[in-house]
């Protein structure tokens, strides 16, 4: 039985999804998940992202924006300066970084997959400190090779899977999750697609469709054996924008700082705590990308952007609220964590005129 | 009689407010207007903001983010590069950004305010094209210097004042907003004041307390007399964040980005045509600005940040909703703008239990 | 009778010019020039650079870098966001920002050459708070239109005139400069062009060809009637970068960034009080910027910007050198400013080994 | 004996060094290598640098500069936000950036030197994949914690050692430099320290106090069994800066933009495959980041800081021909290099007139 989404709830949403919903509604995007839930202190993962697929490696025109830069994304410069993400983009938990860099420098090595001698991958990450132990380095090579090698296309998992295994979000479960918006012709056609790791939030803040459902869902915050881990903002919101609108680097940088907004709309307020940080690639100019000499190139006129930033908030927007859903109850390292509560949600939400 | 604000409106918001509910709550600050409403066509003014009043002029820590650039705000470089804000802000209409930007110079020259051999102004705007007619450059070097001498602390005028004059919002007659947050001492009592000059959004956007007004709100969008300006976002949005917590300039660039959420709360999508660019700058350090061997400067911890940065989006969405609310009716250059009804508001709000 | 320049003189530089050494010989640019010098305190002016002619108001692909941003460049925040640069490029003193800023407006307004129903045109400017009495506000609208018309292609003047008229470089009288390089067929036979407008640097810095020239060429550092403008770095350096070589605006930005290095090999140390900012544009793509659909770009790949990166360097370094040869001894509103003596610096050449 | 150093050979620079002309002339810095040179195919090894000790792990305040972000630098995202270096710095080949990253983690989690909950480790990397297989990922954990722990103050090694044992500069054989300034005590007695990882650099570019060394060393360019690596830049250049002058983050980042112009003195020209990125660090204001509430700050007011950007600019030019001069032969992977022959630059700088 397929978990419920979002909009199986009756939560509304604005703009028209693709075909499932997710970031693989962009062609050629797939998404791999290696999940780690083992013993008591292990319960992490690693997703990985191809922007055209595991077989090719053309790079994809890419931007970024930290809205808050406590965290990490590797690769980040050359995408800022180059504006190519030269290959598969890698979501773990904070101190498996090195682990996912190195492997996916294995794996292209060994695929002769690399585009320069070097390989500079694309890591980013957030802290499952509370349900996963991160220093006991959970996340091995075969794991990074498994997600990188059983990524495909169409449904993709939501919740406790893959870098989002062990998160928390709203001081609920967080986790995974994914959803795409289609344009209408009459503005390009273009598809946009999110995944989001999400990690982030105080129980207080949490907005569904504008209704404030922080302020009623007040029970199960996480229990924790020690310290209370939401005395202030400490988690991470790491969002990849996926779209076949043709868009210039300095285009989608634009498209990523859009993020921003789509968080915003769950009612997050950006803490200190938080690494925020998103990225945003295309995968048209397919053919440019690989030019040796001249590169022909189709973009977007900036005047017509307005509706692919509009689906990048919606998405997001509906891509945390989906991985808020998604998530199931999980005991862990040092804490418990309950799902949200999703008979609970809809009360309030009916209450506020707010279910579909 | 007093304007209503939005709050007499009955519309919830969070956090509590500083006695006046403005940028003046934040000690030291003034706000000067000048207003030019003239025959058919002149429809614009400016504002005057000084960190430390008229007759102070010690630079004062500050920073910037631009979450998109269309638009305008002289000296943001040397905030970027020094971190200082060396004199009043101006905001006015794009076209006269150069009028506000001498005259700033010539009062700083005549009154011996300028800090180093030449002054770099910071001069913000947003476009009055509809209502006003921008190339009649009715902003002269009078209305600066009057808007720079009334500057006042206390009560401000919202709606229809200084540069927002002839802005719109979210397809009704917009224009200058104001809000503050008081902190609760445990988090410092410290005081986050906002001045917005609001001239962004479409209609369907509008979200207000969580509700979609836009989609009820759906009469008396403006009448042009030629090309409709709402095709695309065609506004900009610029907000000044003032406080008296002690924060360093990379500090103030973080509660500079957090005004993104603040509008991001009032629906807004950040379209492509819209200049929003946002300023922070800090009272505190009064003494250490003046320095001329080692500065002493005290700084909040990273760590307890959080609570100015939620005080900036909620003062910052309520500025947004204050400008809406107070401003009135306006017949102009090309076009009549309608002020958002109230009652019809009301009504709204009440349907979806959002009525305090 | 013709100026002497750099290369006149025997200074040895890298790489091969264009037919006038100038940013001219990037197709389609003129520059034109206002140049004020009355009575004892006026000593100012403004230069204007069309990006594609007087009669051509194509955007143009562009990217900006502030190395030092203690100074001003209008405009900046819509190239960062959008890539391209929306009209003429003006130059001028600090305090004629304002009134440079609103003639271009008016210039755009009068010949319907606003591409928007706004215009942010993008006005740089350096200090001559020495030779010039900057509150003097000599600079007028007439001024302005006049640089905006006669500009011209071809072979333009260095020195003393326009925005560079009452300059200060390396402590010698300073001004406006120009170079270009040739690149050969097999780098793509592109053009690359400077102009600089320079107003920095300490005497004992300065490095020509490699020789530390400023050791040597000590005397006639400006006389000042009151404080020495030269306790510290107080200047800046304003430099345009033309191409028509075919780069996106985020590489665009990378060349700006190249400035950096050329002004770096005349002994520069980028002192606090500099604002050394770069503005770099392309005049390919022209009819892609037109595009009301989709736009088709040629695009270099980043594997072959090397080139044009080395050009960049030398014809920035070029360009200042032939700023202080042109430059010529001037008497104004506080100093006397020498010109760097020629033969002098022969001499100290010869001594080194580095006179062609 | 030990090696000797630019200044032996008689080349001249600016300034006045500190008492070893190292990083570590910066009280409480320290710096650990560990050099792998194993079989034909291992030449690599890992550079750590403390900004306090090995046991004193209190946050500096930093600042980043990337001028050709063409490489790495992990945890660059929150010195760009917070402000705060908040451990040791790692320098190795690009695919060990991973290995490093986990060992700094596991090094700070069994020493309980993590400062949050969790830990996004600054390491950057030059590419030795001519020297060094990179895809043998020679560096393990055992190289970090040996590098981390035996970090030591005064004299350090220069050349084929640490992050630098492999790496190709300017077409000789590069590595690791060093260099320091110490500045008169009118100008505030501070010492600024310069490490380098030299890895960048055409020959023809290169010049040595201004002598186009470059065109006349023009044998032993590196013999390649395959590819000649030097078509095109295809190296990179970190450089870390460390300073006891109270900086705050957003000078440090000024401070940091100013290596530009010290790479720029050796000739370099800033090619796209290059990754040169620079970080900066204060060891002052010990005290105040410890602050759990307000920090008590000291910082120079920005009109002091020209002599450490002069210093910086300095000691980077020297730390780089310190690399080049230290640099010994070494058969690789791939290729042999060269070391630059001290005799023949000799012999040049004195027909230059450039030798001390």
């Amino acid at each position: 039985m397929k978990k419920q989404r979002a909009r199986d709830l009756g939560i509304p949403f604005e703009g028209t999804t693709g075909e499932f919903n997710a970031i693989t509604d962009v062609k050629g995007v797939t998404v791999g998940y290696s999940t780690i839930i083992e013993g008591t202190d292990a319960r992490t993962g690693v997703t990985i992202i191809h922007p055209h697929g595991a077989d090719d490696f053309t790079p994809a025109f890419a931007g970024i924006h930290a809205f808050n830069g406590n965290g990490e994304m590797t690769g980040a410069a050359w995408v800022e300066e180059g504006g190519f993400l030269e290959g598969p983009v890698g979501i773990t938990n904070t101190h498996s970084i090195g682990a996912v860099h190195q492997a996916i420098i294995k794996w292209q090595a060994e695929h002769h997959k690399m585009l320069q001698h070097w390989s500079c991958p694309l890591v980013a990450e957030t802290a499952d400190a509370w349900l996963n132990d991160m220093n006991g380095f959970f996340v091995k090579e075969q794991h990074v090779m498994s997600a990188l090698n059983s990524a495909k296309s169409g449904f993709i998992e939501e919740g406790n899977v893959g870098g989002g295994t062990g998160m928390l979000c709203y001081e609920f479960k967080g986790g995974t999750g994914t959803s795409s918006r289609k344009l209408p012709e009459k503005f390009g056609g273009w598809t946009v697609g999110v995944l989001a790791q999400c990690n982030f939030g105080r129980r207080f803040q949490l907005t569904i469709a504008g209704v404030p459902v922080g302020n009623y869902l007040k029970s199960d915050a996480p229990v924790t054996s020690g310290e209370n881990p939401f005395r202030q903002e400490m988690g991470s919101l790491i969002v990849i924008v996926a779209t076949d609108a043709p868009l210039l680097p300095h285009q989608l940088k634009r498209v990523a700082k859009r993020v921003t907004l789509g968080m915003g709309r769950t009612g997050a307020l950006g803490g200190n705590g938080s690494g925020d940080i998103f990225l945003a690639f295309s995968t048209a100019n397919h053919e440019a990308a690989k030019a040796q000499g001249m590169a022909q190139i189709e973009a977007l006129p900036n005047s017509q952007l307005d509706p692919i930033f509009g689906a990048t908030v919606y998405a997001t927007e509906e891509a945390i609220i989906n991985a808020l859903v998604a998530a199931e109850d999980m005991v862990g390292h040092e804490i418990t964590a309950k799902a949200m509560p999703h008979e609970e949600l809809r009360e309030v939400m009916r209450r506020y005129g707010r279910l579909g």
